[in-house]
């Protein structure tokens, strides 16, 4: 046994995400990645998530031509991404075919370890994709999404590792997407999904700095055995971010415990970075701070801020407070998915409606949908009758399968379509089609301008939330009407009619 | 043996400087009085260091009178203050008189808690302060500077709160003032003084969060048995600043270890001040950021500040590594004083004059009886070429006695003069005018303007750095010439002239 903790670096993806909302233009990355290649890392988190759809849609860049750069520029150290289980790097549900076509391509183009979650926890929703990770070669890590509840507890998380592990992953992450995750609990969570699944099953802890606790948490984590941490460079670190890479290394100094990493390449990695921040400096709303108010509400920073800007955005700001606490009634009634992507956001819009239109008195139908277990399983109970309210609005029954297996194999019409819309011919663009239809049809017309600087753009093109429209009227009017809303940049369609 | 861990909250005083470099008004703070008062706080900082002379100096105030105003509205907590052993909340050493007097007033005006500590860490320097404490009746703690070097060790720091206990000493406080102190340095340095000063021993743990590391200190200290920690509360935490009070609560959850604090009233006054703090936006120079690099060089960030300032005022910005690298050598020359006011500032300067005019070929008076033993002696030894410089320029030979022997008692000279210059007749105002005479002689005459509304001040009153206007010359004057140099708000007289 080694007492060495491997290091995932975030700078290269969520930490732009979590703290400038947009992504940095790969010239200002290009001069460090020499030395984050040479300085350690176990992997270089890079692609997937959020980014898939803000390099297509904001940067007009190719999301798999970015791949194939971060390969080329960083040829010694393992690429991960973040992948959302059965909905691939989108929001919605896609079928075998197309999760099975896009690991396949990713792990051809680039990437080494697949981090795979599923909001709703539903194990089901990460079968598909560990699988074809697995044909693919490559590293298959299961996440559960921590975000306790009355009916997620330590022992639940630990069977949910159990059924994780069982799927076929190689590593299993905690991932905490709101720095929710307490010093014990990470010990303890740690320590049982190592007594549960194995001594030698590979923990990797993944968690905000939010609330200004993790970083005790992922010691208390190391402590457990935790193998794998996630960090992010200190210029470009802390607040809805993540925990300084150099304060982890500085952390375990004398403790028994030793990262491979080499402090020289991080400094001058942290220099670089630190000059080229206030490039950016537009993008980022918020000025750093910490949250501890989040142990409060339990509601993402991200979607606080969603929910703030768009109830700014109609005049009634002070619903806040009571937006945020309804936002737990619907998780409560929903069964308590996690708050991460997508069901943060369909249960964040669905209770500022409540908030203002009466309580489920319109139901999105994305929010309907969750209900009738067309995203997967919740491990909590669900509340009969919003369910019932669910189904009227749906016009359709709730479902206990999974719900992929209702989809037909579509690959060979995205392929089809994207020829027609304009593609390169090649397997990547009909993926990039089947994520995103309507930014990818416009990408394969702009493709030739070449990809934008992102710190040239203007603050409104930067992939940030907009308006709720739909909230804007007095009134709910009595047909149904669909919305786009765009949420951390990416637009999803949101129907509502009112419920009876 | 109970669990609980106690809190010294940081809010009313030194979180202020660390991170606004100035003072919240008194109306921006009184509104949160009753839930810090109520919130189960062992004490409640909020009194000396810098704050003393910013009162007098930027903002028009008496700080006795702040002090005791303070007083009522916090009724039952204590009320902690910093003092500086021999130098008081000044730069320079006071005989035994001033002192004592000084002890005597503050504690007849609120204080309970007198945190004592000296830059060389000679507990001489602490021994006036300490009786006078003791002999006022309330709580005396001496402080460790703990800056490692390697004459510093967690072994010569733990012999030294031995000594500090002897003084009579109720608590020791390990005082970490750049964020150095790591996990395991923490746990060690605690267990140390615990075995060494006995488990009744209190124990007191202050750092500051700039290196991004320093909350899971805490966490290892109180593990190791720390009795105290401080905090700020967290809409004026982190950065240079301290670790967040209601973090440090949620840490401690399901440990075993547990805070007295109502989290309710923390979080009241979170809002509130996070509310008021934008009116001091334009105070603040330096955006929240975490600064692992402190590590590296080991110099505080208010003195990198004050060098990067004055080297920015020459057009030498590029001088500041070289600069950085000096102050060690400096340091090592001098027999390793901690990097705390006075003697950070005393060699921070003569790190810059060193880099701009030669190898101690100008040397400030200061450091010239820093070297001599005019503020102490240290625990490494002196370098004996710069000691013969030192000697030579300043025309007078080293000491090692207490330095404060030397001083005549001047209480009954300084009350004369105090009402020569238009004090009240208090002794307070004696006590005000012995602290910064020029300050005092200037208020005495616009107290009755009463005090100014901090947030309405220009930038330039905002008691932070000067350039320093001797080193802007190409050649050092033949003759000897003096500076008045002001660092983090205090005016001190540099005299150069060449060494030979």
């Amino acid at each position: 046994m080694t007492n060495t903790v491997e290091v995932t670096e975030l700078l290269l993806r969520e930490a732009q995400q979590s703290l400038l909302e947009t992504s940095i233009a790969l010239d200002d990355l290009i001069p460090v990645c020499e030395d984050l290649d040479n300085a350690g890392y176990w992997s270089l988190e890079c692609w997937g998530g959020t980014a898939f759809h803000s390099s297509l849609r904001f940067l007009n860049e190719d999301p798999w031509e970015k791949l194939r750069t971060y390969r080329k520029l960083l040829p010694k150290t393992r690429l991960q991404m973040l992948l959302r289980g059965q909905n691939v790097v989108a929001h919605r549900n896609f079928d075998d075919s197309i999760v099975g076509r896009f690991v396949e391509k990713a792990a051809l183009n680039g990437i080494d370890v697949f981090r795979t979650y599923d909001a709703l926890n539903d194990v089901r929703n990460l079968k598909a994709g560990v699988q074809a990770v697995k044909k693919a070669g490559k590293h298959a890590q299961g996440a559960i999404c921590y975000n306790p509840s009355p009916t997620d507890t330590i022992a639940s998380f630990v069977d949910l590792a159990q059924q994780i592990k069982e799927l076929g992953s190689d590593s299993i992450c905690v991932q905490d997407v709101d720095g929710l995750l307490k010093p014990q609990a990470a010990f303890d969570l740690v320590k049982g999904i190592k007594q549960k699944c194995g001594n030698d099953t590979v923990v990797s802890v993944h968690t905000h700095s939010t609330t200004g606790v993790t970083l005790v948490s992922l010691m208390k984590a190391i402590e457990a055995g935790c193998d794998i941490v996630d960090t992010a460079i200190s210029a470009l670190a802390l607040g809805r971010g993540h925990n300084p890479t150099e304060s982890l290394v500085a952390m375990l100094e004398g403790t028994g415990f030793e990262s491979r990493l080499d402090v020289e390449r991080l400094h001058r990695v942290k220099r670089h970075i630190a000059g080229v921040r206030p490039r950016y400096r537009e993008f980022s709303d918020q000025p750093i701070a910490v949250e501890p108010e989040t142990f409060r509400h339990q509601i993402p920073a991200a979607l606080m801020l969603n929910m703030e800007y768009q109830l700014d955005g109609q005049s009634t700001p002070h619903l806040l407070d009571e937006v945020a606490e309804e936002i737990q009634n619907v998780r409560r009634d929903a069964g308590y998915p996690a708050l991460a992507i997508p069901a943060s956001e369909i249960i964040g819009t669905q209770a500022m409606f409540n908030v203002l239109h009466g309580k489920y008195s319109a139901i999105t139908s994305e929010f309907a949908d969750l209900m009738l277990g067309y995203y997967g399983t919740t491990a909590g109970k669900k509340d009969q009758g919003v369910l019932a309210k669910a189904a009227n609005r749906q016009n359709k029954t709730a479902i206990s399968c999974r719900p992929a297996d209702l989809l037909e194999p579509s690959w060979e019409t995205r392929r089809t379509e994207a020829l027609a819309q304009g593609s390169n011919g090649s397997d990547e663009d009909a993926l990039t089609l089947a994520m995103f239809p309507n930014a990818a049809t416009r990408f394969f017309q702009t493709r030739t301008a070449g990809s934008r600087d992102t710190a040239k753009l203007a603050p409104e093109a930067r992939g940030t939330i907009e308006p709720l429209k739909a909230a804007r009227g007095e009134a709910v009017p009595a047909e149904s009407r669909t919305y786009i809303v765009k949420v951390s940049g990416e637009e999803h369609s949101v129907t509502v009619r009112p419920a009876q």
